[in-house]
């Protein structure tokens, strides 16, 4: 049984339990967002992780890290100090993105160190093993696609990325209206070349309910992808990413029906005015399953930054009912990411979330920022790094510029405003 | 005359002319908002800068950036070096608050090697003399503050913080209805303190038809400083903020009455749900005076992410009306920021400005973006590092990872979507 069957018929799961606890929120409500696929549980029921989380309506924004090897960048070692460090500083999943060396083993073993739910985008090992074993990505075959997604659901994935959206008739939309920058999901571009070269219909649709039958036997959450995201804030919120979200949002009943767990995924390149128009469009076609967006990156710029661009997108998203958010490192256009990056990019994204936290009126949101607020007042530094997102960081600033008088620091010196303040509003003459 | 008069008689001013070729705006249209108060030119009339620049409604969303030293950082070299980076970094103004060494000399310096508003906070220096010569910053004159003011308006002088706005009355909200942190603004504690020592009004706000006086004379813009502005998101939007902002807007009507150009600070902590309520009232209370916005900070969270926060805050705030962000550095909370956090404090506001141009509709706003976008579809790598914010950093990380295909990068090797998209829309299979 899913954790979206177990809802329906008012069942707890041991995942339930925890995730009410951890989110302060009742089990009876938890259950009705499980139930009507506002909130889900990505979590192969194969496997037992530390971390489960819930994403959706009423609980905490959540972000993503992806991690993963690419063809120049073949080596386990890092992509493993990168699961590391995105489990260290709160990450609540993580995706494989492998292209790059021998992708069944990589995905074990992400799995094997993992302590929250993966997820892949099934594709891209069927299309680089087609492309290792044939000689090309476009000599992959529906049952290349089928098997891929089974042994990866049999090795424990928790959560798929299905580009299921893209059709002909969305491409033919693309060379229509034209865009700046065609098609930018990696996931999106494999398929949208098979289809040109087979002249065929995405397989990710036609056998849609072969993949949803897969994912209902190991209860894996299917993340709908959005292969036709906007590359550049010019191509944004157009007729053919717009087609392809009303297919998901059919496709994503179509799950439910079969009592699979489903989110969204959404863009990418948004200007920052036309975001909650994004979110609100989501809302609406896919029936309020979770939204899960990449940033989204609020101009095209500043590539080298563009964790600082998307955590000003992933901020606003989240505050207009975005539920899940995608971190993007500051190689993001650049390179395949450093683990620095990684970190980087990750401490953004949970500013973004937390920052949007603070709008959605969860319970218990405002305590850590009065926590840390009290300890700044009292200029307690121990505590205010204890208390700070990356204690470490923080730590080493203030230890790399020592202030004379102790409880201050040295912006202000002897002149710091909150100890000038603290004297006068105690001084009586005021009153 | 200053420009505020100018402009009210129809006078076109070279500066007027200047800021309207860069703005691509026709000159009636600046002159009308410059006469309107909602438009200022900080230029002071003393002396000519390469950059001036204008700041308000139909503009584009300026850039500030803090230096100066601290009493435990007194050495001028470095905030010369800041200068420098802001300068070459695309800062549209600067702020000296040096409370450390001899102000004078390097105030004097920061104007000389500046080609962009240099702009102050004068009771700064008042205090700071008080303290030194007279051993406290309580013995402070009204004398002290007007001289100060008088000899940086001499100096060259572009734009003066004036906390005249914190009262007897405002401090006595704070504590009645009593805050996480009570007063953050640095010049706003100065006078607190002062005012509770001396058991007297705000000499900032008793004398100033005074300040008025001195700041049309060079036609320095006074920039109305929010000392109550809340130091935690805790605290945002309280009484106090709200009763200082309403004696801004007062006294800011006072000074255009005079012909002096004015511009209104903001703040500060606020979540992000209330930035557009924040800049709604300040554009009421001070009859679209341009805003001038420190952040805002949407989290307390992430001190050493600080400019992150920020920028998540002055986009939002931008883009509901904001007109002039001043940048937050890494180091905010923690320390006296060094050379590289001036840099990446003032990328990431620069950021958050363009992103919310691109919702103000201002003409060619998304030409950058297009540009550099079209670059990134061609894999013109050398144009897209070109036309990027940071064209060094983004040269940088190209080169720290080189593809073994020249014209993807590593991260998606050989499986580059923009590739893999650009044969499939242009082969003719699937029309």
């Amino acid at each position: 049984m899913t954790q979206l069957e177990a809802a329906r018929i008012g069942r707890t799961t041991q995942a339930m339990r925890k995730i009410a606890k951890f989110e302060s929120i009742d089990l009876k409500t938890l259950k009705e967002g499980i139930a009507k696929g506002r909130i889900v549980i990505p979590l192969n029921n194969r496997r037992l992780i530390p971390r489960v989380c819930g994403i959706g309506e009423g609980l905490r924004t959540k972000v993503n890290v992806n991690i993963g090897t690419s063809t120049d960048k073949p080596e386990i070692i890092d992509e493993l100090k990168k699961l590391e460090i995105a489990i260290e500083y709160g990450a609540d999943t993580v995706m494989d993105l492998s292209i790059g060396g021998n992708l069944k083993n990589i995905l074990q073993q992400i799995i094997r160190h993992s302590t929250i739910p993966v997820g892949t985008v099934p594709v891209y090992e069927a299309a680089v093993s087609a492309k290792d074993k044939k000689g090309s990505i476009l000599k992959m075959t529906i049952d290349d696609i089928l098997q891929t997604i089974n042994r990866q659901a049999q090795s424990g994935v928790d959560f798929f990325t299905i580009h299921c959206g893209i059709t002909r008739s969305g491409i033919n939309l693309l060379r229509k209206y034209k865009r700046v920058l065609g098609i930018v999901s990696r996931g999106g571009a494999i398929l949208a070349a098979w289809m040109a070269y087979k002249n065929k219909e995405n397989p990710m649709y036609e056998y849609f309910d072969e993949i949803v039958e897969i994912a209902r036997s190991f209860d894996i959450t299917l993340s709908l992808g959005d292969a036709l995201r906007p590359g550049s804030v010019i191509d944004a919120t157009d007729a053919a990413q717009i087609q392809e979200l009303q297919t998901l949002g059919k496709l994503a009943q179509r799950a439910r029906e079969r009592g699979v767990q489903v989110m969204i995924e959404g863009p990418g390149h948004v200007p920052l005015n036309q975001i909650k128009k994004n979110v609100q469009l989501e809302k609406k076609f896919c029936h309020r399953a979770p939204f899960y967006v990449l940033g989204p990156l609020v101009t095209d710029i500043a590539p080298g930054y563009d964790h600082i661009v998307a955590a000003i997108g992933g901020a606003q998203a989240a505050s207009c009912g975005a539920d899940f958010l995608c971190y993007v490192t500051p190689s993001e256009h650049l390179r395949h990411p450093t683990i620095d990056d990684v970190k980087e990019g990750l401490i953004a994204s949970r500013i973004a979330a937390h920052a949007a936290d603070l709008t959605k009126g969860l319970k218990n949101s405002l305590k850590w920022d009065r926590d840390i607020s009290l300890a700044r007042k009292q200029r307690n530094w121990k505590k205010q790094i204890a208390l700070s997102l990356d204690p470490k960081k923080a730590r080493l600033f203030r230890l790399s510029s020592r202030p004379r008088i102790a409880d201050v620091c040295t912006m202000c010196g002897q002149y710091c405003s909150i100890k000038l303040a603290e004297k006068c509003l105690k001084n009586s003459q005021l009153s």
